[in-house]
C-alpha cells in the first residue's frame, strides 16, 4: 500500500517548514553581520540577504500556494486546533504578502537600507536634517503598505498589527490612559527618593570575569549552553538559528559589570522562550513566538522581576564577589538598591523600569500624529522635544538625545515601540499569575527559579502562535493583562510599598 | 528605447550568481558550525544543509537550463575567453548534476553533516566503531554517485575529478612514481640529521599573545582583514563566504606557538587566493579557484617557502620574542632549524615537508584500495596501520593517531588528499618561477613578501578559472609543473645542498 497523497494543509506545512530553513539561513547571515563580519563584506552581504529575502516571498506567493489555502480551508473541519491555527496564520500572511506589488516591496527594501545608514550618521552628527528625507520616504512608504493591506479605522493600526497581532490605536490608548494617571506620581516619588550612590560600583571589572559571571547565573537560571552561545555585539539582542540553537549578543563596560549582565538576563529572558518553543513544531506557526510583547514580556521577566530582586542578589552577590572582590564589602540589600534607582534620562535603553514606559507612550504618541497626518515631518524634532519635557521635565540638548536615538524608525519599524510596554505589563502580570501558582513564589524568594520557568514553559512558551496574544496572556494568567500588577511591582521595589 | 532581452549566456550567468549566493549561505552554516554551532544544533542545521543543496541542485538542473546552454552553445563565437570558459564549466557541471537523482544529493549532504559529528567524536575517543557506519554510508553515497556520472578506467577517477579537473589514477600514479623514488632516501636522510632540539622552543606561549602575533604576521604578508577574520576550530580550515568575506581558522598550543602560527600562514595563504579573486566575477567560474592543487600550492607557498625560510625568521624573530620573551636568546639561523626539523610522525597536519608527502602518498594508496574494492570497511584501521608502519617504521598506537586523524572522509572528501601533493609540486614549482621574475627573489629574501603576493595575484589569482589548473600553472611557471623544483627546494632545505 502506497503512502496517500499529501492534502492540502500537508503541502502548506512542508513549505512553512522550507520557508523556515531559508528564513533561519538569513538569520544566520544577521547574527554574523552584527557579531563577526568585517567591513567590506557588507555590501555582498546585503545583496545576499536580499536575494533570500525575495526568493522567500517568491515561493510563498505563487498562485499554487493560495489554491491550497483553498482547498484546506475546505476541508478545515478535518483539522485538529493546532493546524486549524496554522492555517490560519498562513491565510493572514498570503493575503498580506499577494497584495503589496513587487515595486513597493522592493523599494521599502533599499529605502531601508539607505535610512539606516542616513540615520547613522544624523545620529552620529546630531543633525535631523541628514535623516529627514529617508524618514520622510519610509512614512509614505509605510502608508502605502497599509493601504494595500487595509486596515480598521486608521492607518496606523495596520502598522500595529505587524508586530503585535490585534493591537489597535483604541487598545493602546486604553491600556496607556490606565496605566499614566497611575504612573507619574510614582515616577515622581520614585526619582525624588534617595537611593544607594551608583557610583559606588564604578570599578575595573574584567570583560573575562563578566562573561564567567555571566554564563554562570544564564546557565543557572535555565539557558541551555548546549542548544546556544553568547556573543559580544555593539547592540545586544536575540536571534533564534533552529529549533536547538539560540544566540544571544551583550556589550561589556569595563567599569560596571551590571551593564553586560543584564544584557545577558534580558537576551536570555527571549533565549529562553526561544529555546522553549515546540522543537517539532519548528518552520509551523505553532513553533513560533506568538508576538513581540510577549517575547519582551519573556526578557523583561529575567532582567527585572528576577534580576533586579533582592533575593537574585541574596543568592548571586557571592558569586559576584568570588569574581570581582571589590564587591565583597556590599550587602544584598545594598546591590539590590543600587540596580533599583529610578532617574530621569534622555536615553530609553538605559532608563530604569519605573520611567521606562514613559519613553514609550512618547513615542506612540509620536508615532499616531505622523499616521493620523497630524504631525508633519519636518515638526518632529520640535515636537519629540515639546514632549519630552512635558513628560520628563528635561530639556531635550541634542537631536541625537531625542527623536534620534532609536534604531527603529530607520529600519520602518513603525508600530514597534508599543509592544515595550506590553511586554512590561505582561511580564507583571505573568510573574503575578505564576506567583500564585504552587512553590513559585516560594521557590523564587529563596533564589530558585526552576518553578517559575516550568510554569513559563507550559503556559507561555509551549504553545507558541497557537492562540492570539492577548488570549495566550489571558488564558496563562486567569484574567486579562492590565496595568495593575505593573503598578504594583513598581510601587514594591520603587517605593517599598 | 527598452533594454534588449537577456541572452541565454546572461541568464546563466545571473543564475550562477544566484546559486552563489545559496551556496554562501551554506558555507556560512558550515563555518558556524565548525566554529560556533552548539552540539543540540548539530541535527537541525543538517537538515537545514540539505534543504539548501537540495534548493541549488533542482534550480541548476530545471530544463529551461539546458536550453539555454544548448542556445548559447550556438552563439558561442559571439563570447569573449572569460565567457567561453564560463559556459563550458557550466555544461560539464550541469551534465553532472542533472544525472545525479535529488534524493541521492539530500542524502549526501545530510550524511555528511551527521557524519562530521561521529567523526568528532570517534576522533576524541579514539573508537572507529563510532565512525564505522556514517563512513560506510558515505563510500557507498560516493559510488554510487560516479556510478551516475560515469568514469573512466575506474571509480576512484570520477572522485579525483571533483577536487582536481582531469586528474586521473593513472596520472597521479605516474606524479608519486615519479616523486617517490627520491624522496625516500631524501627523508631517510633528512630525518637522519643532527638538528636544533626541538623541545628547547616547549615552554609558556599564552593564546592572546599568539593571537596578536599571528594577526601581525598574517596581516603584514597581506591577509586582508578588513575582508576577513580568523576564528578557533578544532580543524584548522579556511573558507570564503564571499567576495570580500575570507575566514580562516586555527588552533592552539599552549606550549608552542608555531603550531597556531602555521596553522594561520597556511590558511591565510588559501585566504590571499580567495581575496585576490576577481570580485566582479563572484558567483561565476571566472571569479572562482580553479582547484584544490592550485589552492593548495597557495597554501604550501606561505606557509613553508616563505613561512620556514630563514629570511622570514630574520625578519619575525625580534617580534616572536616580543610576544614570547623566552625567544630571545634564539638566533634566526636557530629558529630556522627548529622549524626544519624532519622526523616521521603520526599526524599528517603536524608533518615537516619532507615527510608530508608520504602521509598523502598513504591515503592515496587506501583511498585507491577503498573504492577498487581491494579494501573493506572494517579492514581499514588495520590496513592503515599496516601501510603506516611500512611507510614510517613507526607503530600507530590508536587510530586517534591513525585512520581517524583528518576530517576529510566525514566530509566525504574521497579523492581530496592527493591534491595535497599536488599543491607541493605546484607550489615549489611557482615559487622558483616567480624567483626568477624582476626583485620577487631579492626581496623574498629580505623579508618583503609583496611583490611574490603582487606575482601570484596576476598570475594564479586574477584568473580564477579561466584555465584549467595544469594549464594555468604552466602558463604562469613557463613550464609544466614536475617534481624537480620540488625536490629541490626539499634538498636545499633540510640537507643544505
Amino acid at each position: 500500500m502506497s503512502a496517500p497523497d499529501p492534502t492540502a494543509y500537508d503541502k502548506l506545512a512542508d513549505l512553512s517548514r522550507e520557508l523556515r530553513y531559508l528564513k533561519d539561513a538569513q538569520a544566520i547571515l544577521g547574527w554574523d553581520q552584527e557579531v563577526n563580519l568585517a567591513k567590506k563584506g557588507v555590501a555582498y552581504r546585503a545583496q545576499q540577504l536580499a536575494f533570500l529575502s525575495g526568493e522567500a516571498h517568491q515561493r510563498f506567493t505563487r498562485e499554487e500556494v493560495g489554491d491550497w489555502l483553498a482547498e484546506a480551508d475546505q476541508s478545515a473541519e478535518t483539522l485538529n486546533p493546532q493546524q486549524t491555527a496554522n492555517l490560519a496564520h498562513w491565510q493572514r500572511e498570503y493575503q498580506r504578502a499577494t497584495c503589496l506589488p513587487l515595486a513597493l516591496v522592493k523599494k521599502m527594501a533599499e529605502t531601508q537600507a539607505l535610512a539606516h545608514e542616513a540615520w547613522s550618521q544624523a545620529r552620529a552628527a546630531s543633525d535631523f536634517s541628514q535623516f529627514r528625507q529617508p524618514l520622510g520616504e519610509l512614512i509614505e512608504l509605510s502608508k502605502e503598505q497599509v493601504g494595500h493591506w487595509g486596515y480598521s479605522d486608521q492607518p496606523y493600526n495596520g502598522l500595529l498589527d505587524i508586530y503585535e497581532r490585534g493591537a489597535t490605536v483604541q487598545q493602546l490608548d486604553q491600556v496607556f490612559d490606565e496605566l499614566k494617571p497611575d504612573l507619574i506620581p510614582l515616577v515622581e516619588e520614585a526619582c525624588g527618593r534617595e537611593t544607594y550612590a551608583p557610583t559606588e560600583l564604578r570599578g575595573d571589572y574584567p570583560i573575562e570575569k563578566q562573561t564567567a559571571l555571566n554564563q554562570e547565573i544564564a546557565e543557572s537560571i535555565g539557558f541551555d549552553f548546549d542548544a546556544g552561545r553568547i556573543d559580544t555585539a555593539v547592540h545586544p539582542f536575540c536571534t533564534g538559528l533552529g529549533p536547538m540553537d539560540t544566540r544571544l549578543t551583550t556589550r561589556y563596560d569595563e567599569t560596571d559589570f551590571r551593564s553586560s549582565l543584564y544584557g545577558v538576563l534580558h537576551e536570555a529572558g527571549h533565549g529562553m522562550y526561544e529555546q522553549g518553543l515546540d522543537a517539532e513544531q519548528h518552520g509551523l506557526p505553532t513553533g513560533d513566538a506568538v508576538s513581540l510583547g510577549v517575547h519582551e514580556s519573556q526578557s523583561r521577566l529575567w532582567e527585572n522581576h528576577v534580576g533586579r530582586s533582592l533575593s537574585f542578589w541574596e543568592k548571586w552577590l557571592p558569586r559576584a564577589a568570588h569574581y570581582f572582590p571589590q564587591l565583597s564589602g556590599l550587602s544584598a540589600e545594598q546591590m539590590y538598591r543600587a540596580c533599583n534607582q529610578a532617574e530621569k534620562t534622555h536615553i530609553r535603553v538605559e532608563a530604569d523600569e519605573v520611567t521606562y514606559d514613559l519613553h514609550i507612550i512618547l513615542r506612540y504618541e509620536m508615532e499616531k500624529a505622523i499616521f493620523s497626518g497630524d504631525l508633519a515631518l519636518d515638526d518632529i524634532p520640535a515636537a519629540w522635544d515639546e514632549k519630552f519635557e512635558q513628560s520628563f521635565g528635561l530639556q531635550v540638548d541634542t537631536p541625537a538625545n531625542g527623536c534620534l536615538q532609536d534604531i527603529h524608525w530607520s529600519m520602518g519599524g513603525f508600530g514597534y515601540f508599543p509592544t515595550y510596554s506590553l511586554g512590561n505589563l505582561n511580564a507583571s502580570h505573568l510573574v503575578a499569575a505564576a506567583r500564585g501558582s504552587g512553590s513559585v513564589a516560594a521557590a523564587m524568594d529563596s533564589g530558585d527559579y526552576s518553578p517559575l520557568l516550568a510554569w513559563m514553559r507550559e503556559h507561555i512558551h509551549q504553545p507558541g502562535s497557537l492562540l492570539a496574544p492577548e488570549q495566550l496572556i489571558e488564558t496563562a494568567a486567569g484574567s486579562p493583562v492590565s496595568s495593575a500588577a505593573h503598578l504594583a511591582h513598581l510601587s514594591q521595589r520603587y517605593l517599598g510599598n
